[in-house]
């Protein structure tokens, strides 16, 4: 049973990690980099441009021994709100996790201002999350500047 | 016969396109930037820190139903030269390209020169490649630094 679905995924189940599922092909990239999965040891495998029913494209990352703590876990609520994660434990989901959007975010979103200070001077960003009209959208704490959650540019780690 | 190979794989096997296999983990996100593979809009497999013998840890890529021109792939041989580029039709390998390094870098890659022009006007990067000791360098057509090309930092595209 299970190796007959085993074949049709395009990345094969893991023992034990974390799944992220359901990420829209197009924020794939910002999640790889708010996760700081460049730099993780773990095993790692990813797909995008995946058939998805309810997105049209979809993107997936399987982290093999891997668990997130809330606060990393919720950021991706910034540009990927509908992922659904999966907590997988000998090959069982042990776990779904349910993001909440964090009331602020610091230190790895840009602000879209090019005046910002932040986009000048070495001060940490920092912005608090509110909603507009169904949008989520970023408020500069320093410019005041409203910000895309969808279309934020995430900061490249140092 | 082919099915069992398919179970144990991480990524699993593409009916047409390109595979980049025995890629050193630690320069996947390089070679992911080098291709553009961000923008891309096929599907695309990634799998990272797999055991290798070779490498001790490598990563793969497979994008579906994409084929490279010499002068894209070759951009590669910088920071991954002993990368395996199969060509994929029907499930079966029917090429296997030769990375070959690049006489001239233009316009990717960052020269570690603090001072370069490079990093202050919008002055495209362009660099000589040249073996010393067994290394790739590539050298500053502005400024004459040597970086090391392992260690090169990929721009981004704007």
């Amino acid at each position: 049973m299970m190796e007959t679905t085993v074949k049709k995924l395009k990345v094969s189940a893991i023992e034990n990690g974390t799944v992220l599922d359901h990420i829209p092909a197009n924020q794939l990239f910002k999640v790889i980099n708010i996760l700081n999965l460049t730099d993780c040891k773990n095993q790692v495998t990813f797909g995008t441009n995946l058939e998805s029913k309810l997105l049209g494209k979809k993107a997936i990352i399987k982290i093999a021994d891997r668990y997130f703590a809330d606060e990393e876990i919720n950021k991706i609520a910034l540009v990927a709100p509908l992922t659904k994660i999966n907590v997988i434990k000998n090959f069982e989901v042990v776990e779904k996790r349910v993001l909440s959007v964090p009331s602020e975010i610091i230190g790895f979103a840009k602000c879209s201002n090019p005046k910002c200070i932040t986009n000048h001077q070495p001060v940490q960003t920092r912005f608090a999350t509110v909603e507009d009209d169904g949008h989520l959208k970023l408020h500069c704490h320093f410019c005041e500047k409203m910000t895309d959650a969808e279309k934020v540019i995430i900061l490249a780690k140092n």
